[in-house]
């Protein structure tokens, strides 16, 4: 089961870097990654802090059921809508859900953060969505963010009087889309209280989104 | 006086957690905890320095004169406070009590923080109440936070023009609460800024607080 | 010249809490404290990082023509404001100097932070007043200040466009004035941007602000 | 090669500056370095994390065509824009570039941060101005950033709808001016949630620049 212990352990030192970024306040917020050619994931349990979340605090979940495959602990309450995600948008390797303070301010008032930077046509393609106010707990949340990140570019979907969620093709790359969705609601909401920050034109979003996923990093 | 030892060193624990998170400046701020079964409570010495603050340096109180029972410190200036609340809410395990800036915020414009986010839902069952204004030192601080709080589901009230107070089933508790009350302070009043937030529908607030309150967390 | 060597090194570690608290920005602010006895004061140097500040690259100057007397370093380029403030008022044992971000903003409007807290009352007596606007480098800037605080019970004043001074009875007394003026400062411009904060009645800041000096701390 | 290895080894400790000063998230941000009396510099690699930034990991570059003269990695997809600067304005030994919050929301709106404060005479001599905006990836940016800066005493410029490019001496200098840009945007930006700061006359900015460049820090 080493394949289980390396997620694990990618996932107990993501986790971390939710609390250093600011992202999470005591117990909430919580990253998941897909098993590779399985029907399982691993995910945080619930309501543990994060002093105390270790690799092997992890729990694995069968995808269909959100059944305890391996792992001491309840998973995360979230734990039905990271595997509604996984099962209806099979490219998704990983999944991190925040409830960061600049992005649910965002999602209280149910705008789109709007695409007036550089960094949001690079990253996210365009604006940043809101999706649907839903009960927690059942399929509902898991239905609205995919509904509302199919087709979209963005991987970061603001729901609606709750929190950001963020797909990504492994775990680590959803976290830099929370990372960097946080960053972008915080300057444009700083944007907001100094005056009207302008709309970047379509043809520049898109150049700047092409350009960005095809030469940005390492090759 | 063994139970005296873990409890004071649980504070001294609970007290570096007001620190890091940013809910205290300098020596303003408190946290307390109930010896369970005797009328006594360990609570911070007064303006004594969180650097300097150990598990030796807390003080065990009398829960009906302040009498300091064990300790070389004279206890926080709010311990009378802490005292009556103690005495009038048997169920209460712990006490904190900041000036956290967005809340206190709030409490300086007596405004209760609306319930607009799933994660107030969740923690505090509606809005996060106000309290009257007390002078500090005698039962009136103490008076104001039981009557605000008693048949109320928070666990939070903002004092007006002067800060938090949160109660738990223990002092691990009560410190959750003010985390996340400044949590959901930071996040209203950053919505605020940014139009105005939907209040939710009382029966998602019921059904969100319902869930939290038995689902969530390890049983 | 042991004196002098303990208090360099207290000076270089309220230096580091002017960093840990957010107080200040790459080499911005200082701090210094009356030799007891002696017309002699101890200033950080000027331009140097505060990593690289240690108790040995304190400046010890005199108190009449801000000569150095010992150290390697010239002495901060403020040293005439300090020694101004040592020379008109006695009773001050210690200055401290920032452009700690939200007081520096009220200073820029020319606005007192109005005493609208409990904790403002305590701590400073009333409103946290406005000084006038002075070029640096000479007597301008401690005339000013000593004029504004002659007679108040506020240790801070807000010199206009500029930014924060504080005195107190020693250094660690004025570093307290400075977090604390800082807090206040964020947490009422947090007040204004949810409504209108009500200042407080004047008998109440008064008989807050006399407990806080009489029954305050440890005696 | 150990002028570069020094330059290297510089340069990492300098992009750990803008992380532990907040200018920085996730992989964005950089600082570059001449090499003096040589056509090349020091860049960031492009997409690497902080955590894994090494001296060994910078990249050096060539001057006029970006191509890799030492290193593993490919350079920051900034480098044609540092290039650039480096070719047209031969004083400059160092430039950084950050999304650093409040820096670019000034950006986002498109208004030059105005000199209200003597901190902000100090060290850029008058308003921190706005550049075009640019595609990334070509000359557009570094020329807008050479235009904007050419006969300015701000070593900083905001470029509209993007960031902050900075320019300084050596690349030590360059993170001071980036680090002074963000406090200044910040300080201005909360002063204008408060009321309307009043700009510094012209004289007065005169005299602070000249004592600042002139007096401040050790000769």
């Amino acid at each position: 089961m080493s394949t289980f212990d390396e997620v694990r352990r990618e996932l107990a030192a993501l986790h971390s870097e939710l609390v250093r970024t600011g992202l999470v306040a005591w117990t909430q917020g919580n990253v998941s990654a897909r098993i590779p050619g399985e029907d399982l994931f691993v995910i945080k349990p619930s309501g543990v802090s994060y002093d105390e979340l270790t690799a092997a605090s992890m729990v694995v979940v069968d995808l269909d059921g959100e059944r305890v495959v391996e792992g001491d602990h309840a998973p995360s309450s979230d734990a039905a809508t990271h595997a509604h995600i996984y099962r209806e948008m099979p490219h998704v390797g990983g999944v991190a859900h925040t409830h960061s303070p600049y992005a649910t301010a965002w999602a209280a008032v149910g705008e789109p953060i709007p695409c007036v930077l550089t960094a949001i046509a690079d990253e996210f393609g365009g604006e940043i969505p809101v999706g649907p106010f839903a009960r927690i707990g059942g399929e509902d949340v898991g239905a609205g963010v995919v509904a509302t990140l199919t087709g979209s570019r963005s991987r970061a979907v603001l729901m609606r009087s709750h929190g950001v969620f963020t797909i990504g093709e492994d775990a680590r790359d959803a976290v830099k889309a929370a990372v960097l969705c946080e960053d972008a609601a915080r300057t444009v909401a700083l944007a907001r209280g100094l005056g009207t920050p302008a709309r970047l034109h379509q043809d520049d979003v898109d150049a700047l989104y092409d350009r960005y996923q095809n030469v940005y990093g390492q090759r």
